[in-house]
C-alpha cells in the first residue's frame, strides 16, 4: 500500500469501469455526473455506511433502500455534484428513483441495483432530467484505465481542491489459494473539504462520499464487518468544522474478479490494507480541507476509557480558540488545557501532561519547566504535526486529526454568490 | 430596569464601594485592578455561580473555599486582569492567598471574606507582589459614584470594546414593608468577548466574569436560588465560540443597605428584575463578542423536550457553517437543518419550519414556497435578528443567543504576539 505510488491500469481493482460526463449540474460546467459499474460476471458485492445525521438526502434513502432490497447487490454507482438532493421532499425522492431507472435501462441491470449519490447545494430541486439526459454520454465515458478511475473522482468533487486517491495491493500466499499466487487490489476515491465531522454508522449516511472498490470476492456480511473495523479509525476520527453532513456515504464494493476468496486466512491482511486505504483517504480529505494551513493529529493517551479520550479530542478540533492558535503556530497551550476541561472528560490537571509538535508545554498541572516557546513555535510551523496529551487518568487512548481555522475558511464559507 | 437609562449614583446600590488602578499586570497599561467592598455594616452577603470546566483557576478554588468558611459572607472582590491565574499549580493558589491576605489587612476584614477573581492568560505565574504593591493606591480609588463603578468595569476587561453594566430599581410596596416606601437597587457589570460558552453550575466557575450587587438584605440560601434562577436563560444560554473559560464567575452580593428584607411578598418583583439585569448582561457579551456583526436569537420550538431545544440550538450556535453564512446575511438554511440534524434531537423534517428574521425558508421537508432570497438577505442584514425554528415533535422550547463567526473573529484570535 502506498498512496504516494503512481496509480497505473494494473494497480486498479479488476472488475470495474469508471466514466463521468458534464451533465450541466454544476454552475461552472465542470464534470459533475460519475459512474462505476460492476463489469462482467453480474453485480458487485456491496457494504455501507451513511452518516447519522437525522436529516438525510434522498440518494441516501433510496442508496439504504436499494442495499436491503437486493441483498447488498451493486450493479453501478451513480454520484452527481453540485446538488445534494437534500430537503426536496417527495419529488427528489422521484427524481432520484428516475435517475436510477434510467441508469438500469442503460446498463441492463435492475434499477435497485443502482446505488445513488449526490453532493452539492442543500434544498434546490434535483435537476433529474440533466442526469437522465446525460445518460447515454456518461455510457460512452466508461472505462477502466486510471484516466478513467480519475475522472470519477474528479466529477464528485466540491470545494476539493485537489484529488483524492488510495490504492493498495495485498499479495496472496499461495498456500491459502489452492496453490495460485494472486493478488487482490483495493482502491478508493473521496471527496470533501467542509462539512465535514463524520459519524457513520452500519448500515445507515456525510457530505463526505468515499468509494472503494475490490476485486476480491466476499460476502455482504464480511464486507460490512471488514468496513466498519476501517472506518472507526479513519472517517470517524476526522473533524475539519464539526459540522456532519446530511449525505456522508463510504461504499466499499467487491467484483469478485481477482479470483480470490477473502478467506479467514485472507482476512488481516486485507482488512489491514482496507484500513490503510481509509486512513490515507481520511488524511488527504483534511489536509485539503477548506481554508486549512495546518493537520494536527491529536494522540490522547491516558485517558480513563477510550470514550474520554475521544471527548478530549473532539472538544480540542472542535474548539475555534484552539484551532485559530494553530493557524498563527501559536503554543497557546492553555486552550487545549481549558478544551480538555470542558470535554466531560474525567482527569486531573495535576496528573496531565502535554506536548505539541514534540515539544513539552504543559506537565502537571503547570507550564513545563523546560518549555521553549519560540522552539514550539517553530516547529508548529511545519504543515503537519502532533499534539499529544496524557491525561493521567487511565488507558484510554485516541488518534483524531483535525485541523487550523482560518480567515480563508471564513471566506469560503462566507462567500454569498447564490 | 432600564440599562439604557444613565446610570447615576442614585441608581447604584447602597453599601458598597468600587475602585481600580493600574497595577502593571496588563502589558498595555490599562487600568488591570479592581476592587468592591461592602462599604458600612460589615459584610455582604453573597451568592456564586462557578464554571463547570474540569480545569479551574486558582482563584475560582480560593473563592470557593472562602464562600464556604464564611457561609457566604463577602467583604471584598478583588479582580485582576491580565492574567488568569490558571494552570499556575501551588505557587498560584499561594499567590492568590497572599492577595486576599493584603486586601484583608488594607480593609480591616478576615482573608477569606475577601472573594479573588482572575482573568487574562492562561498558564503565566501570577505577579501577586504587584497587586500586594497597588493595595494602598487601590484603597484610595474607592468611591460611591458612577464614576467609580464604571472604573471597576473597565479594569476587568480584557479583549472586550465596550463596558458592559445594567441596573434595576425595584420598587417595594408600602404594604409590604411595615409602610415604608422603598426601593431595592440592583446593578450588574460584566466582561467577556472570547471564550464565552458559560455552563455555570452552583456553586463552582467562566472567563466570563459578572458582579452583581443590591442592597436589599437577604439570606445566602434565598439569594443563591434567585441567581441560579436568573443565570438558565441568560448567562447558560449564550455562545459566542463554544468554548467555555475556566475561570466563568458570577456573584451576587447583597449590602442590605435599603433596609428592605427580601420577603416572600418582595421575591417575584426581586427575581424578575435580577433576571432583567442578567439578560441585558447576556446580550451585551454577545453583542460585544469578539469580531462579531450580527447577534442571532435562536428561538427553538416544538422540540420533543426543552432538552432536545436546547441540543438543537447549541448545535447550531456552535456549527462554523451556520455561523459563517450569517456573517454574509446568506439565508443558507440547508447548514440550520443539518445541523438540527446532527443535534442529537428527536425530530422528522417533514413535521419541522423554519423562519429567518421572520422570513419563512423551510417547511415540512422543503423550501418553503415562499422563500424570498433576496428578501431574507436584506433582513439578515440587521445586526439582530432571531432565527425560529418549529421542530413540531412536541412542547419543549428554548430560546439561545449567538453570533456569526468572521475573519475579524480569526484574526483577533490567531493574532500571535507573545
Amino acid at each position: 500500500m502506498n498512496d504516494k505510488a503512481e496509480l497505473t491500469a494494473s494497480n486498479l481493482p479488476a472488475g470495474f469501469q469508471w466514466g463521468a460526463v458534464r451533465a450541466g449540474i454544476k454552475a461552472s460546467g465542470n464534470l459533475d455526473l460519475a459512474m462505476a459499474i460492476a463489469h462482467g460476471a453480474g453485480a458487485a458485492v456491496g457494504a455501507a455506511m451513511f452518516t447519522t445525521n437525522r436529516v438525510v438526502a434522498a440518494p441516501v434513502t433510496v442508496g439504504r433502500r436499494h442495499l436491503a432490497a437486493t441483498g447488498g447487490r451493486v450493479a453501478a454507482v451513480l454520484v452527481n455534484s453540485g446538488n445534494a438532493n437534500c430537503a426536496t421532499g417527495e419529488p427528489g425522492i422521484e427524481g432520484c428513483v428516475a435517475t436510477c431507472v434510467a441508469a438500469a435501462e442503460s446498463f441492463g441491470c435492475i434499477f435497485d441495483e443502482v446505488f445513488p449519490s449526490s453532493t452539492g447545494i442543500i434544498g434546490v430541486p434535483l435537476p433529474a432530467e440533466k442526469i437522465v439526459a446525460a445518460m447515454p454520454e456518461l455510457k460512452a465515458s466508461l472505462g477502466s484505465t486510471e484516466q478513467h478511475a480519475e475522472s470519477f473522482v474528479r466529477a464528485i468533487m466540491t470545494t476539493d481542491t485537489r484529488v483524492k486517491m488510495a490504492h493498495a495491493v495485498v499479495s496472496v500466499d499461495p498456500a491459502q489459494d489452492h496453490g495460485n499466487a494472486a493478488v487482490v487490489r483495493i482502491w478508493g476515491a473521496a471527496k470533501g473539504a467542509g462539512m465535514i465531522h463524520p459519524q457513520l454508522a452500519a448500515p445507515p449516511h456525510a457530505t463526505m462520499l468515499v468509494y472503494l472498490f475490490t476485486d476480491v470476492a466476499a460476502r455482504a456480511e464480511h464486507l460490512q464487518t471488514a468496513l466498519a473495523a476501517a472506518v472507526e479509525p479513519s472517517f470517524n476520527s476526522i473533524s475539519i468544522d464539526g459540522d456532519t453532513s446530511t449525505n456522508d456515504t463510504v461504499l466499499l464494493l467487491a467484483s469478485g474478479a481477482s479470483g480470490v476468496r477473502l478467506s479467514r486466512e485472507l482476512s488481516p491482511a486485507f482488512d489491514a490494507a482496507l484500513a490503510e486505504v481509509c486512513r490515507s483517504l481520511a488524511r488527504q480529505i483534511v489536509a485539503d480541507g477548506e481554508g486549512v494551513s495546518h493537520a494536527v493529529t491529536l494522540d490522547i493517551r491516558g485517558a480513563a476509557t477510550a470514550a474520554d479520550a475521544k471527548r478530549v479530542a473532539k472538544a480540542i478540533a472542535h474548539s475555534p480558540l484552539c484551532k485559530t492558535a494553530w493557524s498563527s503556530a501559536d503554543p497557546n497551550w492553555g486552550r487545549l488545557l481549558a478544551a480538555a476541561g470542558y470535554s466531560g472528560a474525567a482527569f486531573d490537571p495535576a496528573r496531565a501532561r502535554i506536548w505539541i509538535a514534540g515539544q513539552p508545554v504543559f506537565e502537571y498541572g503547570v507550564r513545563a519547566p523546560s518549555f521553549d516557546e519560540a522552539a514550539a513555535h517553530t516547529a508548529m510551523m511545519q504543515p503537519e504535526y502532533t499534539i499529544a496529551i496524557d491525561l493521567g487518568a487511565g488507558s484510554g487512548e485516541c488518534l483524531f486529526l483535525t485541523c487550523d481555522l482560518t480567515a480563508e475558511y471564513v471566506r469560503i464559507n462566507a462567500d454569498y454568490s447564490t
